[in-house]
């Protein structure tokens, strides 16, 4: 179940002939109201695909009523001319509809830096828009055409009952986390009938509720550091179920969505061998936990470590110095580290052995790193370093 | 020719038990005088060794007289133990040499979190004093005992030729690059026999000098962006040759002694396949244009594929976009790429064929990355990412 579990969208994914392999690589989402509210979160790279770049505009008002994604090219640096693909493509799926190109987002991914095949891309459309259908086979098709180097399709569902009725929020996503070629770009659907909209109005704000789902999910998956030039979420509303829910109770399911779809992510990482939760408790502020975490989970000899299976705390330590003490106050001489739950540090020096730690049996990690400084308290994912990353990464372009 | 190439030092490096090879881990080196300016500059990391904590109180009167250095152990995350072993060193040093223990400089380097082997090292103070000399040699011989998974001992000597005489400037330094356990910490010591102080006085400045040449050689070299807790550079003026050099001309030289360690720095590592200079020009500032460097020479998959001699434009674009505008002001669109001199990438996109890129058949590899944004340029020094950086680093403690 996914993007067609809720009430007034269909969806489809077919091959297009963009992927060499022949695979799946064009989805359509189409959004058939009666409400069209619609928000969105793109990658902060300044550096961006021309999807973005159109996606940007065409969101700008609160209004999608069909997303077009592919695989098999990413079309990023591709300069005007990539522009007028990503256009065309919106343009030609709103002719299949019978809408307008403006309500039309399109999302791209793949190799950076090469033309995506127009006219296939074109010859497409027509073919995914005519097997356009609200079944749960459409959801899982279309979740298939954006997978890349993604093993599984990612799909979540989450429902909220009121006494009015049930309005059920469903999502697609890719990105294989790691080991994803062409930078881990991450595509995410998410489809409500609940009766929204974008900004203040009948019922809850879907930019507030993505905005503070993907900031607390997405954001916080930071498997290698690399930040994709083609990241996009969108949430779409079509109010088919008629009912309104509350505003908190709707951003709680669109948040569990997310971080359903976040996790899958991670899961599908499979050139690691360790999912690491690293987390910074009693931190001055979550923005200081964040940052001290994201240290950590970007250092080379931390994960290479991890994948060691060596809870090497003084790696830990030395990554939570380089963060400055105007972004995290902190003393040095207080700082605890558990791994697994065995406090190796305390106080800034050795404490439990780390032979009591085991990090051979489990895929999951947890790194637990207490400030002693504040009471903020952030958790960021991440993965080890292993001979697989260095493997897929540097023997294919991408 | 390194520490004990300038007039008025005397060296020693002998094996006092803290290495488990039972190799040489303790270096003396000592400034016989008349001047005893010095000037030092210590790793900007927040969780610093108990030898940092030592050394930069007892620079800060401009004066040192001796330079303790021991691998074996960082003395790192060892509590208030851990600094009364750094005094004891400093003490004992001082007792030897007829001097006070506020006068001698500790540097230390190994694994972190653990208390050194004090009694070895205590005894074998009396065996480095007395084992020093002025002799070539007794350089060579502290320079191999500061080694840890170096390969070879990295020495340098600068003259500077005035009307007045010779002034010599040497230096000695360890540290090996990527692959380096313990953070890749490194020390370096270099000696002169100009007349010099730190801060202003009859000669050149000692404390701007240092800044200056560690600013532009070690501080531009970024091989796996971890951060040792450790770093430690120590510069002494003995004043012996009775010479006082013009303060650029001695600034200059001690600014080539360091870009020749951290050349060697760099050629020693060996798990890497490539040395890779990413250069950034036409920034509007140094700043930004070492803001674009560090981003790019910090992505693993820029990183990876150098190693898999892929000159992927895309991921350093990528990388380069990650930078916020208001660090480095630049137009994405207009951004050119040149790998090897090929430029592969113009005005943000595909120029030249990568094809005519060859990354195979040689260690060196030039990134060059114009911003058209204004007419500043920085290079910085990495490596490749390689499964010998994962193995290394994975399957010790370190």
């Amino acid at each position: 179940m996914s993007v067609t579990a809720a009430q007034g969208f269909r969806a489809a994914g077919i091959a297009a002939g963009l992927k060499p392999s022949g695979k799946d690589d064009l989805a359509l989402v189409v959004n058939d109201g009666p409400r069209f509210g619609a928000a969105a979160v793109f990658t902060s790279n300044r550096v961006v695909g021309a999807p973005v770049l159109w996606s940007r505009q065409a969101v700008k008002d609160g209004v999608a009523r069909a997303v077009v994604l592919n695989s098999g090219s990413a079309n990023v640096c591709t300069g005007p001319g990539g522009f007028q693909d990503s256009h065309a493509t919106a343009e030609a799926v709103a002719g299949q509809l019978g809408i307008g190109a403006i309500d039309v987002l399109v999302a791209s991914t793949g190799v950076i830096g090469v033309r995506l095949k127009r006219d296939n891309l074109l010859a497409g459309i027509p073919v995914v828009a005519g097997a356009l259908s609200a079944e749960v086979s459409a959801g899982e098709a279309a979740a298939r055409a954006i997978m890349t180097t993604d093993t599984v399709p990612k799909l979540a569902v989450r429902t909220i009952e009121t006494p009015a009725g049930t309005v059920t929020i469903g999502g697609m996503a890719k990105g294989a986390g790691m080991l994803a070629p062409a930078l881990a770009t991450m595509l995410c659907v998410i489809t409500t009938d609940a009766v929204a909209q974008a900004g203040p109005g009948d019922g809850p704000d879907l930019d507030v509720a993505l905005r503070e789902a993907t900031r607390t999910t997405f954001d916080r998956i930071d498997s290698d550091g690399c930040q994709s030039t083609s990241d996009t979420v969108v949430l779409m509303a079509s109010g088919a179920s008629g009912v309104t829910p509350d505003a908190d109770a709707f951003a709680a399911a669109v948040q569990e969505v997310c971080a359903d779809l976040a996790r899958q992510l991670l899961a599908d990482a499979e050139g690691a061998s360790h999912d690491i939760a690293v987390t910074v408790r009693n931190a001055t502020t979550e923005d200081a936990a964040l940052a001290v975490a994201r240290a950590v989970a970007r250092s080379n000899l931390f994960k290479t470590a991890i994948y060691g299976n060596d809870p090497n705390w003084g790696r830990i330590l030395a990554q939570v110095g380089t963060v400055p003490e105007e972004v995290a106050p902190f003393d040095p001489a207080e700082l605890d580290v558990s791994v697994n739950g065995v406090k190796v540090c305390q106080a800034g020096g050795a404490h439990e052995s780390p032979d009591n730690v085991d990090l051979a049996s489990a895929r999951d990690v947890t790194v637990d790193i207490d400030l002693h400084a504040g009471d903020a308290e952030v958790t960021l994912w991440t993965n080890d370093l292993t001979h697989a990353y260095v493997e897929e990464n540097s023997a294919y372009t991408s």
